[in-house]
C-alpha cells in the first residue's frame, strides 16, 4: 500500500503557485476591454477635460457680479448671447453680462461660474434677472477637474470595471494592452463515467466535472478547453495530456482519484521532459489526493474525481493560479466575496488537516446571518447545489464551536 | 421654461419595472448554460446515483462482521474477488467475505459498506485483515443519496451557478430551456461628443457613456448593441431609437440632458405609436431627469448625459429591468453584493429626494470598515473609478451623520 510523500499544506501550495510569472499582454480594443487585466499602468496624457466646461443649463457669468442677489431682490444681467455646444463661445462676458449655456457647454472668456436656469427669469430678449449667488467655479467643471495629465489613473493588474472603460475612453485609448486570458485545458477521466448525452449502463454514472470545472473556469475569466471524457487508460489519457499542453497554460484532469489510477497520473506527468512534481498529496478535506507537476509557466493537475472535491480544490488553487497568470494585482481587496456569519452547529475537524465545510446562508432577523452547514458526502453534487459558501477550519484547528463567528466564502 | 410634471419615486419607477414579463425561453447546450436563467423547474427523472456506490478505495464487507475490530484485533476476510469499475460486479459478498473495490465501484450483492484500503492488511492472496468497523451505509453513497426522482431541485427563475450545471449533468440534461438574454440597444448623443478614436476639437469632449453602458449590461448578463454616437439632430436620433426598437427589448440614450434636448427626446419617445411615456422626472440624485417611454413590452429610455448619472441611473432603473426580463427570481438573495461600514463624515441631503453616494471603502481593523465619500460633480468620471459602490440617503432622510453604519451596495 503506497502512502503520499511530501504532503503539502494548503499555505505551501499557494507559495508555489504565486512562483508563476503573469502571461504575456495583447492589445484589444476599448469595447472588448471589460472585466480584462490592465497590461500596463494607465497614465493620463492630457487634461479631462481640456477646458472649463459647464455642468448645468443656466447662465455664464462672472461670480461677483451675484454676490447678494436672492429671491426678493434678483441681480439683472445683460444676455450676451449663447453657447453654441461643441464650439469655442466667440462671445466674452463683461460685468454685468451674461451668456446662455448649457450643460457641457464651454465657458465663455469672462466667466467663472453659472447660475442655473431654474433661478433665472428673463425679463426681454436682451436681459434676464438671476436670484441666486454662485461662487467662482460653481456650476463649472474645471480643466482638469475629472483627470489631471500625468497622473497615474489605474495601476497595471487592475480588473477593468465600467467605469475605468469610462476614464479609458475620457482619454481617448481606444486600444490598450491587457494580460492574455489563462486558457485551462479539462479532461474527465474514469471506466465508470459516460457522457451526459450518453444514459448511464449499470455501474455508471454521467461525467459532471466537465461541466461545473469549465463553468468555474468562465468564472474566473479564464477560458476552459473541454478535452472530454477519457477511459482509465495509461496511452490515451497521456495523449489528452499532450493535447492540452499543446492549447493551454494549465491542464486540469479530474478523476482517477483511486489510489491505482492516481499513480498512474503521475506517472503520466512525470513522462513530460522538464516536469516537476511539486504536489503529491495535500492536507486538505476535501481535496487530500491533489497532484500538481510544473513544466516551465505550464501546469499539470491531478484533481479528485468527487464532484465536491474537483470545486473546491478548483477553486482554492486554480482560482489564484489564474490570478497569478491574468497578471492581476494579488493585494487587491475583493470586496463583499465573503459574508460574516454564525455557525449553528459544532463542526469536527482533525489538527494537521484543514477544512473547508458547505454552508448554506439564512437571514437572521437584523443580526449576522446563520451559517447552516450542509452535510453530506463530498461525492454529492447536490451538497453543493444547496450550499452558498464554503467556511474554513484552520490546520490547527480541531473543529469549530457552535455560534462561533465564521467568515464564509461565496460562490461566484 | 419647463418644469417636469409628475416627478416619480424611485420606488414608483420600481414598480412599473416590474410589470414588464419575463423574455421567452430558448434551448442552450449544457455547456453554454452557466450564468443563464433556468426557464423551467429542473425535476430529477431518475435517482442519482442509480446504484449504491463506493465512495473510498477499500474493500467492500456487510458491515455486521467488522462489528468488535480494531487496531489490536482485526478481523480476517475472505477475498471473494475484485469490482470493476463501470460494471456491475457478479461476485456476492457473503458473512466474513470482502470485495475490493475502488472509488465509484458498485457496491456487490450482500454488501453494505466499505472498509477504507488505509485499514486492511493484505494477509495472502485470498485473505485481507480489516482493523476498523464500519456501519452499515459506511463509505457507500446510497442510491437516490445525491438526488431522489421527482424531487423538484432548482426552481425556474434560478441563476445557474457551476455546480447547478454539474447536477444537470448528473441527470443527463445536454441541452435545457434558459430566458433568453435581454438585448439593450445604446444610443449617445450631445454635439459636444466625439467618438473615442478622434481628437475632441476645443469644447468637445469624446463619448464615455457608450462605453460605461455597454460594459454594465455585459455585467447584468444582457447583451448590449452598441448604436454609437448621434449628434444633437432629432431625425437622425429618431432614426437611431427606430433602429433599437428592430434589434433590443431595451433602449437607452444618455445625453441631451439639457432642458431643450431633453424636450426633443420626449418628442422622439412620443412619435412611436403605442408608446406610453411613463416617466419624466425621478426624484433621485444623481439621475433626475430621466426619462421612460414603455411600447409594449419594450421600453425606451432617456438616462442623463453626465457619467455618474448616467452609470448610477443605469444600476437603479436598468439592472432591475433586466433582471425582469431575464426571468430571474427576484426574490433570490444576492449575499455579498453589499458591505456594511461606517460612514466617515456627515452627508447633507434634502428631504423628498433619494440620493446616491459615491463611497470608498477603507479597511478598519477589526471594525467594520470605512465608507469615505467622494466627492466631486457628477460629470467626474474619476470619482466613479475612486470608488467602490454608492449608498443610498432614503427619501426622507434629510442626510446622515458620520458613524452612521451604512450598506455600500457595491459596483458589480
Amino acid at each position: 500500500m503506497k502512502t503520499f510523500f511530501k504532503v503539502k499544506s494548503v499555505a505551501e501550495v499557494l507559495d508555489m503557485i504565486r512562483r508563476f510569472p503573469p502571461l504575456e499582454t495583447e492589445t484589444v480594443a476599448l469595447e472588448d476591454a471589460g472585466a480584462r487585466v490592465l497590461g500596463t499602468n494607465l497614465v493620463a496624457d492630457s487634461d479631462v477635460p481640456e477646458f472649463d466646461r459647464s455642468s448645468m443649463d443656466g447662465f455664464a457669468v462672472r461670480a461677483r457680479d451675484t454676490f447678494g442677489a436672492g429671491e426678493g431682490l434678483p441681480a439683472l444681467f445683460e444676455v450676451v448671447g449663447e453657447v453654441f455646444m461643441g464650439s469655442v463661445p466667440t462671445i466674452k462676458v463683461g460685468p454685468g453680462q451674461a451668456a446662455r449655456i448649457w450643460t457641457g457647454g464651454m465657458l465663455p472668456r469672462g466667466a467663472d461660474a453659472v447660475v442655473m436656469v431654474e433661478y433665472a427669469r428673463t425679463v426681454d430678449q436682451g436681459q434676464v434677472e438671476l436670484s441666486k449667488p454662485v461662487a467662482p467655479g460653481e456650476n463649472v467643471i474645471l480643466q482638469g477637474e475629472d483627470v489631471a495629465a500625468a497622473q497615474v489613473l489605474l495601476p497595471k493588474g487592475h480588473l477593468l470595471r465600467p467605469q475605468d472603460l469610462g476614464i479609458l475612453a475620457a482619454l481617448g485609448k481606444s486600444n490598450l494592452a491587457v494580460y492574455r486570458r489563462p486558457r485551462v485545458a479539462i479532461i474527465s477521466t474514469g471506466d465508470e463515467i459516460v457522457p451526459v448525452g450518453e444514459m448511464p449502463g449499470p455501474g455508471k454514472i454521467r461525467d459532471i466535472n466537465t461541466y461545473t470545472l469549465s463553468a468555474l473556469i468562465q468564472s474566473y475569466l479564464a477560458m476552459p478547453i473541454r478535452l472530454g471524457l477519457v477511459g482509465d487508460n495509461p496511452a490515451k489519457l497521456r495523449e489528452a495530456v499532450a493535447q492540452g499542453l499543446d492549447q493551454a497554460e494549465v491542464v486540469l484532469i479530474s478523476g482517477g482519484s483511486s489510489v491505482g489510477v492516481r499513480d498512474y497520473t503521475v506517472e503520466i506527468f512525470n513522462s513530460f521532459s522538464d516536469a516537476e512534481l511539486l504536489i503529491h498529496g495535500v492536507s486538505v478535506s476535501p481535496g487530500k489526493p491533489t497532484i500538481m507537476s510544473r513544466l516551465g509557466n505550464q501546469s499539470l493537475w491531478g484533481l479528485p474525481g468527487h464532484a465536491v472535491s474537483a470545486m473546491v480544490t478548483c477553486g482554492l488553487f486554480v482560482r489564484p493560479l489564474l490570478r497569478q497568470l491574468s497578471g492581476r494585482n494579488l493585494e487587491e481587496k475583493n470586496w463583499g466575496l465573503t459574508v460574516e456569519a454564525v455557525l449553528t452547529r459544532n463542526v469536527p475537524s482533525v489538527h494537521g488537516r484543514q477544512d473547508y465545510i458547505r454552508v448554506r446562508l439564512q437571514e437572521n432577523g437584523s443580526g449576522l446571518p446563520l451559517a447552516i452547514p450542509v452535510l453530506g458526502k463530498s461525492g454529492l453534487i447536490s451538497t453543493m447545489v444547496k450550499a452558498d459558501g464554503l467556511i474554513e477550519i484552520g490546520l490547527n484547528d480541531e473543529g469549530l464551536l457552535k455560534g462561533s463567528p465564521v467568515e464564509v466564502f461565496l460562490f461566484n
